[in-house]
């Protein structure tokens, strides 16, 4: 498989007429071949009208035939090789490991979106039975399922080029509800990107669906993706990546004609409750689990934890001192993007001069370009309660705030002038802590996600109970995730069919059930 | 119970102190007492705090309580007796016919939504059980169910004084879900929706709710619905009526500094396909449905037939003869306000002065105010085609147009240009339809929430598989319906919880399930 620098629509390589931008190597601060060519109006209306032709026959077709679709991608991914790994590593400057353990991830997701087709819940049929003889009026048979809500954008994150980028969890859950799929590749990673578009498309062909099912557009600025969000082919939009992107979006969805659904997951400083009887049996291991949360991937994960909260005494002492420990020795991770950096650099500056808050650790002098030079800072929990946008702003990175709360009452007051997060952790001891892990419980809910006890939020599981969303500014819409098998959710809507004769209801919904999915009846 | 002239904000009987309005007989034109004091800023966060205040006790309620709680709403609302009736007689005009059905309806759903609390589906439960042994990683033990997004804003209908207003679908499905309901009551039936607000609040009462569970607003203007899906304790609006009250809704909602979700049921024309087979086989009886579907509530349902489709011919031009005839002789209802009187009849003149659109019918001249004399207008086909905007808009009320298509093509064309909407019917005969059926079923399925055969969309069952809901502009948002019991689905929210001792999980999550409710598990 080769790298071009073109866009993909639909069957074609197409050659961005808007200017170029190249990949650069955050290790070396070099740039990498080729050059890609940004993609233009003319583009995002081919793509989109694409998507739009493929829609018809795409969600029509069997969920046996779906279901291979999504498996071809996974094997096609693996069929790469180490080509993809590479052009990966060079691109984001993340190890080998890492980006291996993502690819798994990533066919994973897919393998396990070809599990939901086939299990068929996602339909979400509902069957109320005629009753011909009811008094007054006879009821009608009523039958709903769930369609598509038509072609998808997809905007791919920087931090996972693999897992949450071309064939991510947003392509895999829109794919998997039959919707077409335009992606926007992130500009960090374009030969990464270009690899797996390929790869998606090479399955499109092998499968023989539409053309149209998948096309991977490129550009340097904001302006092909707002014109993808503002296009009126494209009917919802998935995206992760900072709040100006995502409030950027949500602007141009909210302003079309025809408003969409915008299913932005934009920012989170994950905070973590230090209950004062976990800190007294396990201060030390507590922090160690909390600097390896911290420190892995450099902190890039939209679930780092960036904010804990403890009671002012000795054990806080202890955690600080041990986390601190592990700060100052963790070696330094290359950032994956030299403008990441810079925000990083910029962000740790930016809190630490908030008033209040002081430098308590900092990871190692960087040796290289772009090297994350981790940081833990350290406040009264008054400083963040009287200035919670300042105190609570995502720094993307290493980076976390440690809170000192004068007694239980302050610690409540801190979960309640948090903004919405992603996660929300619980470090707990059953016995000494209840009362108070019973009091934060239903604060948590409202203004996060996920929670969590005595774990951290980082290596979020892709399963059927996971939910990566939570109130704005988390993201866009808290009725979605955007991990796990609820993610494919945000694609449908339900139809309902009254009295329509059996030859011409849609499979899910016939009296034969020709698929097998499951259904809700009552007579 | 008395009708007073306040607002009900929790356990408080408020004058507003905003200019006061009352509401007109239609019948007759006259005001009637007693005069409301519309609400302003300070009322609207007076309402918002409590309901805030509130939201956790009420969320927390076990099913039975809240089950409970519904089912009181209804026997109170029938504890009225014949005052709610009359009264609602006179603020609307609707007969006692039609208002004691409405009322049965409007209990009956209560009671559904109390079965729907009851049996916990809507808990939307997922369990991942933890796999310890798993390799390279244990997994966590991980659970899903849905949360209330927090206290809803209702905005009451005019054309449904009891079922689509004070304690409508709206506040039944939010409240179901754990939300506390903050009413702002429609002017046109001040009188009714007080009734019915005092009904929910002795309610509340009696079963020892907090008094922040339900309050009920009024104003004359918009200022006062703006401020409440403006408030930001208010986390999700509830609308039926116009599209410009709708548009301006989601633009409110969409500029807070936290957007939340909008649910608008805006407008909708309803398009009606008459399939050559069916026309053939049974034009007048086709066109007896339609003239009754088009008259009964003088056309002042959001599923009113406004739009049938049909292929120009013999067939066609009975059934025009035919609804024509009982156009000319349908007694003329009284419409809900003057002003909807007023719009509908410059509705009528300005569909009728469009190109190529001639009048075919009119009910009979008027005798007193604000009758609707009802409109059956037709055009070719291509006119629509060539006008969507124009020839596609809402008239409320008893009118209709009729499209003669040269062909089947031509008919396609017309469902590809029509607007989203809530529902769409074919009249259709298996066997000489079936090609046609089966090229119009597609489209439809991508602009209908609900889909009919030989029937007519008036009457929308209160049931599990129903959809009252579709693309926008029939509503703001496809992902819902505001009839049915999925309706309670609007105002929930996923949270996951990972590793939480079984003690501090909410109950759905429990081990032991204490209430009983359906779980999807994996282990």
């Amino acid at each position: 498989m080769q790298i071009t620098g073109t866009m993909l629509i639909g069957h074609d390589d197409v050659a961005g007429t808007e200017p170029a931008f190249r990949a650069v190597d955050p290790a070396t601060g070099g740039t990498l071949e080729p050059a890609y060519g940004g993609g233009g109006q003319a583009h995002v209306d081919a793509a989109a009208r694409l998507a739009h032709d493929a829609f018809a026959s795409y969600r029509a077709g069997t969920p046996a035939r779906r279901a291979a679709f999504l498996r071809e991608i996974g094997a096609r991914i693996m069929g790469l090789g180490d080509v993809l790994i590479e052009r990966a590593m060079r691109e984001t400057g993340l190890p080998r490991a890492r980006l291996e353990g993502e690819r798994g991830r990533t066919v994973r997701q897919l393998e396990l979106f070809a599990e939901v087709v086939e299990a068929g819940d996602w339909h979400g049929v509902r069957i109320d039975h005629a009753q011909p003889g009811r008094a007054p009026l006879p009821r009608a048979d009523i039958r709903m399922r769930h369609v598509p809500v038509g072609p998808v954008a997809v905007f791919g994150a920087s931090n996972f080029p693999l897992a949450f980028s071309v064939a991510g969890g947003d392509t895999a859950s829109a794919l998997a509800a039959g919707a077409p799929v335009v992606v926007k590749g992130h500009p960090a990673h374009p030969g990464t990107s270009e690899l797996v578009g390929r790869a998606i498309r090479a399955a499109v062909q092998a499968q023989g669906l539409h053309e149209g099912v998948f096309s991977l557009l490129f550009g340097a600025d904001h302006g092909i993706g707002l014109a993808l969000a503002s296009h009126p082919r494209i009917k919802a939009v998935g995206f992760t990546g900072s709040r100006s992107g995502g409030l950027a979006l949500m602007r141009a969805a909210a302003a079309r004609p025809e408003p969409i659904p915008v299913y932005a997951e934009m920012s989170s400083i994950n905070p973590v409750y230090l209950l004062p009887g976990a800190l007294k049996a396990r201060a030390r291991a507590v922090a160690e689990g909390f600097a390896a949360s911290l420190l892995g991937s450099a902190g890039q994960l939209c679930t780092c934890p960036g904010l804990l909260v403890g009671l002012d005494g000795p054990d806080l002492d202890a955690f600080i001192d041990a986390a601190a420990g592990r700060i100052r020795e963790g070696a330094p991770g290359t950032m994956l993007t030299p403008s990441i950096h810079r925000a990083y650099t910029e962000g740790v500056q930016r809190l630490s001069e908030r008033p209040g808050v002081a430098v308590r650790a900092r990871g190692p002098a960087p040796q290289a370009p772009n090297q994350c030079r981790a940081a833990l800072l350290e406040a009264r929990a008054r400083a963040f309660i009287d200035d919670p946008e300042g105190l609570g702003q995502e720094v993307f990175g290493s980076c976390a705030l440690i809170l000192r709360c004068a007694d239980e009452a302050e610690m409540l007051r801190v979960a309640r002038s948090v903004e919405g997060q992603l996660t929300a952790t619980l470090h707990l001891e059953p016995g000494p802590d209840d009362a108070l892990v019973r009091a934060l419980m239903p604060v948590l809910e409202l203004s996060a996600g996920r929670i969590l006890a005595n774990g951290f939020p980082t290596g979020v599981e892709v399963c059927h109970a996971m939910v990566h969303g939570g109130p704005f500014p988390a993201t866009s819409d808290p009725r979605g995730t955007s991990v796990g098998t609820a993610a494919i959710l945000r694609f449908l809507r339900p139809v309902a069919y009254q009295d329509i004769p059996d030859a011409f209801l849609p499979e899910p919904l016939q009296a034969a059930n020709p698929w097998g999915v499951p259904r809700a009846e009552r007579r």
